[in-house]
Parts: structure tokens; sequence; C-alpha cells
């Protein structure tokens, strides 16, 4: 899957992911009251209104992105109907070709953490036949509970070729208060760095492993570190446009080679529309706006190269 | 809700919870038959027969125990039909009087975080009206991307009067890893421990805080340690039983007050039926298997003191 989504980049020239992660405050109001008169103001309605929001999105953007990220919190806290919503919308996207990263966080003892894995990026028997539960291409994890929390999910992908982006330095401003503890002289990132690269030498695809790391947009002089300690995993970077990354912050993310990056932007893309700049567009064309944005975004990284 | 916890579990004198973690193959062959007879081999019928299982465990269990942990990657690796048997197992046990723990290892930057508090212990506005999503008691909370990472899950449970237990040491073989590792002369799970701590000072109960701690049973001297460090804290032990815990471990986890701690217990409780122990109640029996176990890990834990 890593493969298949360098592919993607080089094709559409845009390291960038669309995060998919829906506030209802996001989406215009003649998507909701749509849904609300179909289903009432339910759980199903906010449901409804959510999966027709990312459905427009992806059809305004699908040939201009590799992949999107959808926020399963977004939907998890609309109960069992948002998680409906994140499935069509998963389901959805793949229809389109985009390459989905399940941004889930997960990260447990051993035995619960293949529970997880099996969930969102493998296969669950029951009786004598396999299932799919949610099925994204990638996952992000957490590393606190270390290698054994960690290796159910590397053994997933190396059984059904996806991948996995590891926690290392978090793009919110509190991220420091563990993350950048010194340990033996370095910051607690630089180890969790150090076993991502590790863990990623069992399952190398062509030029990058199935492995990969976030690492916060707000963050570049760690991210120039990050790339160092791990050249052979493509970084995923949150935290650009709304919480303050630019362009120019995210050369060091990549290698010499022009890629090892992807960079994430959820509301710069998805509520462009509220902008100012994208004011013009008008709320019933918001899908349109967003399409705008992704240009604009892809504009911006490519031109600090 | 730390208030109520403390309240039944002096009721029931029993400092301990009932993980509620089912694999297919703990659950006897007539249940999941008679699933797959009426929903076919199927997700679906999968989460039928956790849902049944779960049902006929709390029944056997629920005038013994003060609380149920159910966690929620087994039941996400069946996707949507699995987490309704979750939705439905939480519902019931608080229907029952029995305290929930979700065990979801949640934790994101904060806006994100909030909506998994949202989604599981808060309400959640959609236009004029307000829902619950899954609605548990406590859950549990990954620490990683620190402070503004974990204050929304302790903003809604002050708002709710619900409760956390954030990671602090794991119960895992490779917890170690990072959280042993060695900080300003401390190794890095007691710096999380004072923080739960100080989060925990802005929402006190009677005697505890609102936010507690997980600390593994299979690592009983930090135990002790962080039982001085989080004085107010409660401390839920995972670890005990099937990990290799055992009640002599425990006592340093407690307060003189002999509160302080609550010990989960998952296999060992909803699996009796398989150990040679219980074998005499015979597979139909297995509810009165998971009920004598509970019996016998109450004797266990009191005899230690």
């Amino acid at each position: 899957m890593i493969n298949k989504l360098i592919e993607k980049i080089k094709k559409t020239n845009a390291p960038i992911v669309v995060g998919l992660d829906p506030m209802l405050s996001y989406v215009p109001q003649h998507i909701q009251k749509k849904a609300y008169q179909e289903y009432g103001e339910t759980l199903e309605g906010a449901g409804e209104a959510i999966w027709q929001f990312n459905k427009a999105i992806i059809d305004a953007t699908c040939d201009l992105i590799p992949a999107v990220k959808p926020q399963i919190a977004m939907y998890e806290q609309f109960g069992l109907e948002g998680l409906n919503a994140f499935s069509k919308t998963v389901k959805y996207a793949k229809e389109k070709g985009i390459i989905v990263i399940g941004d889930i966080k997960r990260g447990d003892i051993g035995s619960t953490s293949m529970a997880y894995a099996i969930g969102h990026l493998g296969k669950v028997q029951v009786g004598d036949k396999q299932y799919t539960g949610f099925d994204e291409d990638f996952v992000t994890v957490n590393p606190y509970l270390g290698t054994d929390g960690v290796k159910p999910f590397v053994d997933v992908c190396k059984e059904e070729k996806k991948g996995l982006f590891i926690l290392v330095k978090t793009s919110n401003p509190s991220s420091g208060e563990f993350q950048d503890r010194i340990v033996d002289d370095r910051p607690l990132y630089e180890w969790v760095g150090e076993k991502v690269a590790q863990w990623g030498q069992e399952c190398m695809g062509d030029e990058y492993s199935y492995i990969g790391a976030v690492v916060g947009a707000t963050y570049p002089e760690m991210g120039k570190v990050l790339r160092q300690i791990m050249p052979k995993s493509y970084i995923l970077v949150p935290g650009y446009g709304a919480q303050g990354g630019r362009g120019k912050d995210l050369v060091h993310f990549f290698n010499k080679d022009g890629l090892g990056a992807i960079v994430n932007s959820s509301r710069g893309i998805i509520a462009a529309y509220k902008q100012e700049q994208y004011g013009k567009f008008g709320e019933i064309n918001f899908a349109d706006a967003s399409r705008q944005a992704v240009l604009d975004m892809i504009e911006d990284i490519t031109a600090a190269f």
C-alpha cells in the first residue's frame, strides 16, 4: 500500500491528504436541513448530513489528491450512527480510487491491539467465513505501550500489505509535556522515532517502509531531525493550515527524492467556504471552495521546494 | 461517579471489575450456534453471540461486583455490528446497576479528544436536541499527547460527573520501553503519575478524584510508588490472573483505608469454564463458572489484606 500511495503522490504531484474531520458546524445548512427532513434531528440525521458532506468533498477533490484521512473521533461522537457514516466514507473514498488513512490513534496490549488491527486493517473470522470491519488502507497508532502493543498492527500490515503511521511527535501545543522529555541526552520522541525505523525494517516496500510516523508541521526543526532518524519511513504531517504550519515549514520533512512526507489539512480544506478567501463560492458551492483550497495548498507546498 | 463506585465497592466488599473482553473463542458453542442460526455466520451473528454471552455473565455476577470493563477493541474488530454489541452491553450493565468502565484508551489533540469525550461520556448536539453516544461511566485515556489531549475528557467528566482512568504504567511486557525511561532521575511513568494527580485535583469527589490511573498488577513495586504519588486517584489494576498478577501483589495498590484500587480480571472470569478448576460446571453452565471465579477472586484479594 505504501508503493501505491507513493505512485498516487507522484501521479497527482500532490503530497497531501485531506482530513475528513467534519464537525456538524462545518456542514452547510442545506445539507443539514435535507438530512433532518429525512431522519429528524437525530443521531441518524447527523450521520446522514456528515456522509453527504464528505461525499461531495470527495467528488470535488478525488482527481487532485492521493488520500483522505477521516478522523474517527468526529464520527464516534455520534455513536453507532456516526460510525456508520465513517464506514460509508471509507468505502466511498476507496471506490473513487483514493487511499484511506484511518486516523484512529489506537494502541493497547498485544491481544487487544490485534483486535484493533483486525477491525481496521485485517479480516475477522466468524465460523467458516471471513469479513472486514472498517477496512482502511493505513491507520495511525499510539506507541505508549511499546513494541508488543505495536507489533500486532505490523503483523496485520505484512499480511494485508497495508500500512501504519505511528505517533512520534504530535502537532498539539502540549505534545512536549512527555514527548520532549530528555532520556539519555535525547528527547523521548527521538527514541520513539528510532523504534519506528526499527519496526519499519521488517516490512519494506520498494523505496519506503509500510510503517510511517506522525510528526506535526508545527515542529519543523524536530521534523528535520526525525527525517534523518527514520529515512525509510513516510511522515504524515498534521498541523498545516488551521493549526499554524505553512508550506515553507515543511521542506525538511521531505527527503531529497522529493518524497517521504504527506501533509494533512482538515478544516482548511473541508470548511474552506467559511474562510474570507473562499467566500465568493458561497455556502451552496462549498465543495468547489474545497477544491480551490486543495489547489492552493498544492501550490503552497510545491512552491516551497 | 467516583463516589458511586466507592459506595458500590464498599457494599459488595469487592474491589474488582469484570473485563468483558470476549473473543469469539470464549463464547460457548450453543450460544454461537443459536446466533448463527438466526443471523448466519455473519458479523451480525458474531455481534449477537457476544451480546448474549455478555448478558449471561452480567446476569450471573451483577449482585457480586461493582463494575464491568468492556474492552472496545474486542467489539470494534467486528465493525459496526460488534460496536452495536458493545453499546447494548453498556446499556444493559447500567440497567442492572453496574458501573461501566469503557476501556477505550483514546487520546488525541484537543478538539479531537473533545469529540471522543462527548461520544463516550457526554452529550452531542444535533440541531436543537442532545443525544448520548456510547454513554459509559468511566473511560480509559492515553496520555501521550499531554495536558491538552487529556483536558477535554476532564472537562466532560466535571460536567457529567463521570470519571477517567489514565494510562500510567501498563501491564504488558514491553510497557517499560518508553514508560520506564529515566527523565530527570525518575521513570517517565512517575511524571505521568504526577500529572494525573494534578489533573485530578480539579475534580474531587468526597474522598477520591474523578481522575484515576491505570497501573498493571504485573508491576507491584511500581504500583507502591505510584500509590504515593497519586494518593487521591483510584487505580484501575489490569493484569490480574491470566497476565500473571496475584492477590498478594496487589496490597500496595491500595491505601490504608482499604480503598484506592479496583482490580480487573477478564479471561480469568469470562472464560472460567475453560479452566480445569471450573471444568465441573461444563460449557453449558459457563455463567455459573464465571460467578464462582468472581467469588474466588474476591477471596484471593481480600485474603491478601
